[in-house]
């Protein structure tokens, strides 16, 4: 499929892609670029056959397909670096959360010549780093190839069949509506999470109790989320711009829920906790989550 | 260890305890009050050799243990009955989910010959009905054992051996404590679920989008908790207190998350993340969650 892919930033989601592309041998050569020392030395005992730089210079002009798996706060100076070096014919994709920004970045700053279409694979882990990749990482999940105007027909396509042949279902959407449903379904509920479980810390010092001993109750599948890797998650929610809106939607949620309670409504209560029911179920049907009770927890 | 059992309520909970009791043959008999059809039918396929009865009357007033798994709104009832019905020398305990409110209605309603210490084992599902039971459900989980003043030390410590048989870790507080503790390690993380997931379904009225299919980016966690049932959580945030400060306190920390998002406070932001992330790794290390990434999903 490719002839020399370079892959920038090698963590859970960069090194998932290195799996999957040796796995399936879509590319002749694998290039790596990863700065940081440990991470290396992990990727070394993954993956002995990719070729780990050491800068992106003009020793590696003719890759053919760029994948760009970076906290988003490095984008800038890695596309001054693909504009010194790339050839016009390559492809450059990257896997960030948030896309308006990424595309006003791109629209800015990259070189006319260049050719960028920006993915998002709906993937992840509370982990990071290469030792938790998988190459299976993208199977049956969701990849957001965002469209705008003036793109490289052959170039999408060519986007869009690797993300297929790495076990991914396509879906096409602008930056702006990505943003919007992200919010949404990703970055709310993380915002929501870190702040469960900073409340919960908050409360065991006021009450001055082991509080965290007693998560089965509910809060561990909180702390799951909350542990996510700090850096991307800074990056998305200083670079998603619906996130206010989200959060002001939430509030507003929460005030007439708390009311609902002090009024002890019976009624709208029930309705309440009846309609958010509905909900888990779309959700295993769409095949979004095992339908095993409790995650298959045992 | 039990003549003559008495589960009163027979969904999750109570064919869990029933299970138990006849796996572990703690009773020589068990008796099964339920009122819905269905539920009994389920429970006949399940154990054969448990007595249904169909009202509880003078005919098993000689039971010496009754567990009642009802949702706490019929318990009023229930104590009418066993007030007429049960000797001076059967235990009684419950699994209601708040305490202060039980042991109030217990202490004004009970008659004075009777004994009644309260449980709440942490363990459930957002599943419910007698399907999903198991005999295992309360293994290595907490079960909260409510102290109070001039309890009976020889039924305390007979019901602390019942649940420790079944697999449970005892813990004993008093039912204020109890209700604070749970009002941040269970209540508000539930009520928390359940208006996130309301939130995403008004943004999809308003985006006119269908969002739930992208789930997988973090709501779908949110919405196994918010799938719980919801008798059992109306009776939990009506009888709870605490829960309003517990959703202020939530509230006050939104607030501020929100303004560090609006200023790009970099530093504070950060630290937020950073401390929130240490939560899970003590979850896993107290044993509260599974230690594998992703829960273990597939």
């Amino acid at each position: 499929m490719f002839k020399k892919v370079l892959i920038i930033g090698c963590g859970l989601i960069g090194s998932s892609i290195l799996r999957v592309i040796k796995s399936k041998k879509l590319s002749k050569k694998i290039f790596v670029y990863e700065k940081s020392k440990k991470n290396i030395s992990k990727i070394k005992k993954i993956n002995s056959s990719c070729v780990i730089v050491k800068q992106i210079n003009n020793k590696i002009n003719d890759v053919d397909f760029v994948i760009i798996c970076t906290p988003m706060n490095e984008y800038k100076k890695i596309i001054e670096k693909l504009n010194k070096n790339l050839k016009t014919n390559c492809l450059i994709t990257d896997v960030g959360s948030t896309k308006k920004n990424i595309i006003e970045l791109k629209n800015k700053l990259l070189s006319k010549k260049l050719q960028w279409i920006s993915s998002h694979p709906i993937a992840g882990s509370e982990v990071s780093g290469p030792e938790y990749g998988s190459k299976n990482l993208f199977l049956n999940k969701w990849c957001v190839i965002i469209s705008e105007k003036k793109q490289n027909f052959k170039k999408k396509n060519l986007l869009k069949k690797f993300w297929k042949k790495i076990g991914s279902k396509i879906v096409l959407m602008n930056s702006v509506n990505h943003d919007k449903i992200f919010s949404i379904t990703s970055h709310l509920p993380h915002l929501i999470a870190y702040n469960l479980i900073k409340t919960a810390q908050d409360s065991q010092k006021i009450q001055r109790k082991n509080l965290i001993q007693y998560s089965a109750g509910g809060l561990r599948d909180f702390s799951r989320i909350a542990a996510s890797n700090e850096i991307m998650w800074r990056d998305i929610f200083f670079n998603n711009d619906n996130i206010i809106k989200s959060i002001n939607l939430f509030t507003k949620n929460l005030n007439s829920f708390k009311k609902i309670i002090q009024n002890k409504d019976n009624q709208k209560l029930l309705s309440r906790l009846t309609n958010s029911k509905k909900v888990r179920k779309q959700i295993v049907q769409l095949k979004q989550d095992v339908s095993k009770p409790d995650f298959g927890r045992e």
